[in-house]
């Protein structure tokens, strides 16, 4: 592990930067200071970059415009890589028909519907048209009454043996400084233990949602591993998830992890980054 | 493995019978039928009972009167052991005073209240009694709003270290034949992943709950384990916890285990009774 | 959580003081320098004292015998309470006859044996004997050949429904200040993952550790829990298990948790003694 | 889930077929018989086939050879797809020098040596080159002292913060029709649990796996997800797996799952293949 002053340094040796979202570009406050230079520098060498998210409950286009709303205009929806995503590619390949019933905000299931697949809240299932919900996604902790729609959930899925998909994995998110809330993940978790089967995850530092973002580079452009780089704030996920996908990491300090913690949280999990650095700020 | 025919074989053998409630005594229609009689024939040959029950959402007395509301006129307090009891007995002796924070019930709630200790529910903390608060309970999935007060629930026991104690360790229950809700014990687990932190749980299949009822006698007679059978209708708690004990157990059919999947969960979970019998009713 | 200068405060304040054994009364150098007079102390009052250990490789008096060739001659047998004597109690009250067979050095396993019930190694379990295992005891991580044993233990145990007991619940211990081992409780985790059966586990954190102590009292004096301190090194057993039973417990840092640390671990645990003191002797 | 009485239906419909081995392709007694029929068939359409396997304990080459003195000559190195590929994948891009430290084969560990990595046995680590050791790699159950390496693995973990990767995610692994072994991914887990650090895992129903063989087609041909199948014995590894990565599955019933506990398994689990089929053997 090495320490990396300027982020500058970074972007020189890759041609390619991932990033996750929250805790790198924005934070509670907003974006993070300065991190557009760090955009414009990337423009400026022609160097691809990605924002790799754990988030299903907006689509890429509502992401991107998110960002725009803070003053990031540069950033457009292709350049955004979500899990919702992959829960979108999991539901065109693989259920061919039917409901897909969700836990979420209609905002987060509109994204997913597609051709012959229509989605309905878990609240809106009723005994007619139970037999044809076909999957059930897990997409956002709001939108919908915890104690009514979890129970139906729990119902659901033990008497439909359907696919279950958590389209994001972490079990807590930050709400602020000092408040965390409980993520789908979480919820999720609970119910996979009480029905006892098997879910189906989608998001960092699962493989697939690496592997997404790297086919989309190569549909325009030969790339190899070692050209690429994430950047994150989460050990668990960031790191871990792009250290076994092979590619080179970044850990930065303006997030999840604190300056003062960092090296205690790599010597007690075993996680260790290509690099550390304060933030994805270039000087 | 023995399988027994008459139910009254085994109080004919035993000093003492301990009794799970629901799938035992009761369903979901009510109490199963002729279950008078096996406590008819107890009283006749002056026999102890007591009903074991992983229950905290009521004190002894009102669990007892359910029981009167079924017609079955003989269960006094006194008979009724539950995980709820636990929990006072813990609140007694390790919480000398301050709040006691609860999710559930204020029903639940007012049982373990005493002398020094005031219970207030989570919904109830404030900024300025959150100092104040030296325990968590979670007691019952009923009595609060789910989304506002786990979450607040996440973030007290984040920010004070407290004991949290789960007093239903089960995590989920059935409503009715075909459905079932997730219980407060599947609720404690969830969060106590998200915090990291060890939480308390009284209730079957733990020693602590036999313990207490094995206690409770031997307050007023001499008795051996050998003299105790337990009878339960759910492998995972009422036998495994009554096995470990040192108790012999009956499993009986009313309930959870059905009569076509009882030796199949006997072999799959490695949990054997000591005696099969189709329910606790005499012939 | 209150600090304590001198131990000796502890025990004026106690009838009954519950010792845990490593790191509390002896380390990989032999005893704790000084702890004979805490012994001494304790006798001096008339106040009683037991060694309470997760160790099931040697009997009670074995264990009593270990502590004189270091020295301190005061430790009979009647005050050592182990894990293995709850093994003993369980395969006493519920396995009527056959064969017991055992992981662990011939030590252990003598200790365990009784009339009607024959111990024999894993190793010597044949095709002959097979059907007369009637239950497996997981007893020490020393005795037999890992690669071996284990992989018939998996076999005995998918084919054979009979009583699994963990009689040293802890994942490792530490043999010098670098270096643990895997303890047979991790073994036997892994073992229960593959073959998907429920084990019986006996030693702290668990009640009936500190139940069986608590009777063994009662037979010859009354007692309650408010008279009783339990003292330890470990959050995770000693405290964890001393608080959840009702007793007032006291972390010595002599041993598994640094002073530097202790802050910390209960913090990120919730784990709380109700005392911290450097360690058992008094001044 | 469609039933398909001809596996000759499943090669018409699909251009790439991956398989897993030991119970598909494979059993106890050799080859399954008539398998090489479904090759020859694969040839003469000009179908392209794999064999996808959490087998880390030989090189591709070995798998082939393998094959080859069972009668099955068709198969050439280029088809086997291991989980030991994707362990020396990982090393090649992120550890640059030093000594990988391995439980396993030499075989095994021939196999995934490469410049500027020297491969060295947990046996042969010493004080001397210690701090040399840049992983770990669990690559098989057999070639090493279970008791002595395996605590030496634990310390060399707390002490060294490296990555430990596990090749072979199994927990067990059958070795006859009655018997099952303790595998090398359950033995990992233990340690994962003692040392409390996060272990990097490849295999099924991991999505790199299925990723790396669909990278490998795509290098010579354009292929979409739609026009591949696994085919695979196993619910919980090659059709969860399959699933997720959004192939089409067929379970087969030639090995892990038999033909009466398939549906009860399906429900249980809540993973369903596409389709079901007696074997891959084509009528």
């Amino acid at each position: 592990m090495k320490r990396i002053d300027d982020f500058r340094e970074i972007i020189d040796n890759y041609e390619v930067v991932f990033f996750d979202a929250f805790g790198v570009l924005k934070n509670y406050g907003g974006l993070v200071p300065g991190i557009e230079r760090t955009f414009e520098y990337l423009e400026e060498l022609g160097k691809e970059y990605y924002i790799v998210t754990n988030d299903a409950s907006r689509s890429p286009m509502q992401l991107a415009e998110s960002y725009h709303k803070k003053g990031l205009n540069i950033i457009t929806p292709e350049r955004v890589i979500s899990s919702g995503m992959l829960t979108k590619e999991f539901l065109d390949l693989k259920v061919d028909d039917g409901i897909v019933a969700y836990l979420g905000t209609e905002d987060s299931a509109h994204y997913i519907e597609s051709e012959g697949l229509h989605t309905l809240p878990v609240s809106a299932i009723t005994a007619e048209n139970f037999d044809k919900v076909n999957a059930l996604v897990f997409l956002d902790d709001e939108g919908f009454d915890w104690c009514n729609d979890l129970n139906k959930t729990v119902n659901l899925l033990r008497r439909r043996t359907i696919p279950a998909i958590v389209a994001n994995t972490d079990f807590a998110y930050p709400v602020n400084v000092n408040e965390i809330a409980i993520a789908v993940g979480g919820i999720a978790a609970m119910i996979e233990t009480i029905v006892g089967k098997k879910f189906i995850r989608f998001g960092k530092p699962d493989s697939q949602m690496f592997m997404f973002a790297y086919d989309l580079i190569r549909e325009y452009r030969p790339i190899s591993k070692k050209e690429i780089v994430m950047v994150g704030d989460t050990l668990q996920t960031d790191i871990l998830g792009g250290n076994k996908f092979g590619l080179d990491t970044v850990l930065v300090l303006s997030g999840n992890t604190l300056a003062a913690d960092a090296q205690n949280r790599m010597t007690s999990t075993g996680i260790v980054p290509t690099y550390i650095c304060d933030s994805a700020v270039i000087r």
